[in-house]
């Protein structure tokens, strides 16, 4: 039986999705929590919907956030276009403090249900050069909800997991698919339509798109 | 004139309008954030629009999380009571991962802003004993900040000022005196009325009450 409890940053795409699986094959009870912070389509947020129930989350979440508010990225910004070929260094869909506020979340949620574990699927080989998907960003934080927290000035200790921060699309995939994800269930394009179609040209779908190729698996994703 | 912008958090209380006055006097183009997160009244955060205007900031934005969702204080949960006399401990108005997620949103704007200060109203000593008031806590975040974000990964670095974590409410009343704060604008009690009328009873009013005698100067608390 599962014992203990762990709160999964479950954002509707590919690798949130894996991650939530490892948690569950790990043994974790898993309470997801989806962020809309202002992002394009809201297709991402059904996803995780779908994604939580088809893999036994105890319960899934939606916090939202108005990140839009602030602008500075092409995720929350309408006037900042999503790139459609590849580009250098960090891309405009980096979105200022995502994963620090995200993790914060979880984190507050965590202490309330008296769990010591979060997951975040953070990848630092596909994640586009995104700063806060590091493993010294992960590590850093893991510091600092120590200091952060009543439990953790009480004594307790909180794990980051990242548990694919260091494999590769297609690495995340087959362990995905050997876990039992159901891709097809998951989005994760840039701006994909109201029904969660994917552009299949943005810098996530070029390398969802990859990763399967990679893992010599077909792709389910549905293209516009 | 001034020339570098700073995010300065207000509540609307008092620690937060000195250090805004203080940003201010330091010379710092100043944009002040508040966080509705779901704060058993609202009266705080119009008081922070007043003390906003009162202290020139250059623009004053709120933002809002829905906290409440996750329940565990007594100042979002309502079926937790504010204590009206001294407990002993981190007391049930803890905030789970409060000021994490307040300086996550402050870095994300800071970033968008291309600021690199920011300014929060910690205190070390009449806070109750929060455990993310501490040096050690805001020392953690501005390591964060900068494996966090793209501006810090291209170099910069930020800067979490916390000008009054070492001072006594008496002495943060005398500052804040000295710099033009009007602390008949702020509401610090924990469940004013809707008017911003403190009821005198809660950790923070009896903070609050002792500081303006230590400093020797008139209460202009308006309580119910």
């Amino acid at each position: 039986m599962p014992s203990r409890s762990a709160v999964v940053l479950l954002s509707g795409g590919l690798d949130s999705a894996t991650a939530l699986a490892i948690a569950r094959a790990q043994g974790f009870r898993t309470h997801a929590l989806s962020v809309a912070y202002g992002q394009r389509h809201s297709a991402e947020l059904d996803a995780a919907a779908r994604v939580a129930r088809s893999l036994g989350a105890h319960e899934h979440r939606l916090m939202r956030v108005d990140l839009a508010g602030i602008g500075g990225s092409a995720l929350t910004d309408p006037a900042i276009a999503v790139p459609e070929s590849p580009t250098t260094g960090i891309p405009v869909t980096y979105v200022p403090a995502r994963n620090t506020l995200m993790l914060s979340l979880a984190l507050g949620w965590a202490e309330v249900l008296g769990a010591r574990d979060l997951f975040i699927g953070v990848n630092v080989l596909d994640s586009s050069g995104y700063p806060d998907c590091r493993p010294a960003f992960i590590a850093a934080f893991e510091s600092l909800a120590g200091l952060a927290t009543k439990a953790g000035a009480e004594g307790a200790h909180f794990t980051i997991h990242a548990p694919l921060i260091e494999l590769t699309k297609g690495e995340i995939i087959r362990e995905g698919t050997r876990l039992g994800v159901d891709y097809a269930l998951t989005v994760s394009c840039y701006q994909a339509d109201r029904e969660g179609r994917a552009c299949g040209r943005c810098d996530s779908c070029r390398l969802r798109r990859a990763g399967f190729e990679a893992a010599g698996l077909p792709d389910p994703t549905r293209y516009a």
